[in-house]
């Protein structure tokens, strides 16, 4: 039946895989709650004129219809599916400034849907969980250095599972566009959107796209490289920068601005999460909302994936005309992290169903007495279930086997627990006995 | 702004409120898996010639475009949002069948889409929280007795934060089917069809109905309407109903077997999860691919709320043409039940973000300590934030204080910490130190 291929761009995992995403989830989840970010979630669908108000047709919407309508109704009151959860939670900011208290610290875990080509790590439709803190009217830089430690944590908090190391980079977008009016580069937007593509294309193409498409001369063009190419673990970074705008006769109080802020968070970093956090000038990020740090982040051995985690500093993206509301947000891609760590084998679950224990079935006349062992193992927290057939007992060994579960239970006088890994069969007590913790439950490990 | 109105049938929640549905969906999922389901997702959208297999128009789904296409496209390739969890499931295991063990027992909690037009407790945007065992080529009965169980297990561990008691009615559409065949009716499907419309249109229309959809004379449809107001919580009502089937010469085989079935899940239910599984003759569920046990289920007190949780048998829903895949299926519609829950006020959280602690700055230039206390905190596992601004003390805790966190450290020589509810401030070891476990996390409670 070729209509139950597989729709590309539109992954699924099986149980086991699942197992992987959840866990993901559930540290993403507890390390932003430990940080004092509340979860909220958002509709799915917003307006489309509020989709596009950034112009942001590379997204590549769906538009919605409903199957009896003949069109999708004018542009005014069609909707779309969110291609992110910035534009959605900025939306929802400004629906409910009146009942949140500000800065407002949120996550918001979700699938987003963006019909661009699929291809490795790139999706149809994907899960992003995203930190953002906004503020009403002003934000302190502070927030910019804390946010990229929180997903630090986070990814700290995955390492004993198999999930490689990461490289966080940052960069201050008033770095590059301070350093670049001080070459002489008036319009920075073409600047920052052709640097972003150097790791793509190469510093040659980037210096040529910086002429035709920014204006620069060759000489300019040289120096904005000589920047990008900058990068480094602790604040030396800064002196290196410093150093060449001197060099170049770069005076701009944007580029002092940034660079001491970025010298901040570089700074910060060191301390609180040694080795992880990098600042790297050449990134750029191609959204035009992004108004100081920059973050994105590589899974070190895994950097051809592209960035996992990704965002910025916003000064502008919500204001409901009397007030703005800057924040700062960073977004996990958790479907192209996952997919990898699934497809590289470098994360696995130790059993693909939660039963610890299958409770044999003596006779369908006894199953009562399956299910009452069941009860009482369950009210201690003992994920069980209880064989679907009373068939020969090595039937119902053979099918715990086949699902990974690791302990068959004999209901009767004497009740008997069964390792079937090694086969030893002992008296068991039904109100006292536990699985050992290694399998009470189904553990994420390294593949 | 009017385009910053909320979409009628797209619900969001403010913080607090997403902590009620979180702890509705962790209960959900916890008993779920104590049960033996292995939880997957499904990808959102499905190729709309299999969203409209069973002829689902009634279910107004809702198609894809992409913004910069200009129309969308063939049927065979268009795709639609998903309108159930049972749909998708039923392909899910048609496209992983060799790699699933049978019988195979998942959850899966996911929105889906609708575009109905909006009312109190139906939405165009939800969650549903599915359970089903699906068997290959076979599922035994007793499988019909679990699922309403689970569920029944599930609605119990909800009880101690004010979730109402529910009560899940229970029929079995072979008691039907053969009733109305015993009392000459051979065409079913149409009996069914308006004897599920007995609550919304009361008896005399069913009655009308009967006679105009389904053909039958006013002595048939007098006697399915009696069937149809036969209830009761033991096996009791499976006596009633073999005499009426007595009385009205009903010697069905079909009406036979379903007794029995209904009368085995009854006693089950009576002795497992007394007084909370109620026969109801009247139950038939609209969907034409039940074909044995359907369930609904209300909350207590709110039954004009609807079903929050329904389902069945089914035999044929999933089949590749060497096999089918019988099952059973339940599905809690999360969303309808979450939003009485905060409009009724029955349950709240108490707090609306996860931080029990809020660490004090004393200066811009010490922020630094703050943050190491607030490090030290969370890798004990307490739930910290930092003050946003060097502040006043005072208004640091007003800060808290707005933001519901009961505690607020004050880092120095000699740490100490104040319960701003209380206002008693005391020395507090950094190592040590521990909220009380009723303040570590939100809790959710009865409102």
């Amino acid at each position: 039946m070729a209509r139950l291929r597989p729709l590309s761009g539109f992954p699924e995992w099986l149980p086991a895989g699942r197992l992987v995403e959840q866990h993901v989830l559930d540290v993403l989840r507890r390390t932003f709650e430990l940080h004092g970010f509340a979860g909220i979630q958002t509709r799915s669908v917003e307006p489309l004129d509020q989709l596009l108000r950034k112009g942001e047709t590379s997204k590549q919407v769906y538009v919605l219809r409903r199957l009896q309508e003949d069109h999708a109704g004018h542009r005014d009151d069609a909707l779309g599916l969110h291609f992110d959860l910035t534009v959605p939670f900025a939306r929802y900011v400004l629906e409910d400034a009146g009942r949140l208290a500000f800065p407002f610290r949120r996550y918001q875990v979700q699938n987003v849907w963006r019909g661009e080509r699929p291809q490795d790590g790139r999706f149809r439709e994907f899960t992003q969980a995203d930190i953002d803190v906004v503020g009403a009217d002003t934000l302190p830089y502070h927030i910019e250095v804390e946010l990229p430690l929180v997903i630090a944590d986070a990814f700290a908090a995955l390492r004993d599972v198999g999930v490689p190391p990461v490289r966080i980079l940052v960069n201050n977008r008033r770095v590059v566009e301070g350093f670049a009016r001080g070459v002489g580069l008036a319009d920075v937007e073409p600047v920052l959107r052709v640097v972003d593509k150097l790791d793509k294309v190469g510093p040659d193409a980037v210096a040529a796209m910086l002429g035709t498409e920014a204006g620069a001369t060759p000489a300019q063009a040289a120096a904005v490289l000589e920047l990008a190419n900058l990068h480094g673990a602790d604040e030396s970074v800064a002196d290196d920068a410093a150093a060449l705008a001197a060099r170049h006769g770069v005076t701009d109080e944007m580029f002092a601005t940034g660079l001491a802020e970025l010298a901040a968070l570089v700074g910060a970093a060191a301390r609180r999460a040694p080795g992880t956090v990098v600042a790297d000038l050449k990134i750029a990020r191609g959204l035009d909302y992004y108004t100081g740090s920059v973050y994105e982040t590589v899974l070190v051995g895994h950097e051809q994936l592209g960035s996992i985690c990704s965002g910025g500093r916003y000064d502008t993206l919500a204001c409901d005309g009397s007030r703005t509301y800057p924040g700062v947000g960073l977004s996990v891609g958790v479907t192209r992290l996952v997919s990898r760590l699934l497809s590289a084998d470098l994360v696995t679950a130790t059993r693909p169903v939660p039963s610890a224990v299958l409770v044999a079935v003596v006779t369908e006349e006894t199953r009562d007495a399956s299910d009452l062992v069941a009860m009482a193992l369950r009210s201690r927290g003992v994920p069980v279930e209880v064989a679907p057939a009373a068939a020969k007992l090595g039937k119902q060994i053979a099918y715990a086997d086949r699902r990974g579960i690791p302990y068959v239970w004999f209901p009767g006088e004497e009740h008997e627990v069964k390792d079937i890994r090694c086969g030893v069969q002992q008296p068991a007590d039904l109100h006292t006995w536990t699985p050992p913790a290694d399998d009470w439950w189904p553990r994420v490990v390294p593949g």
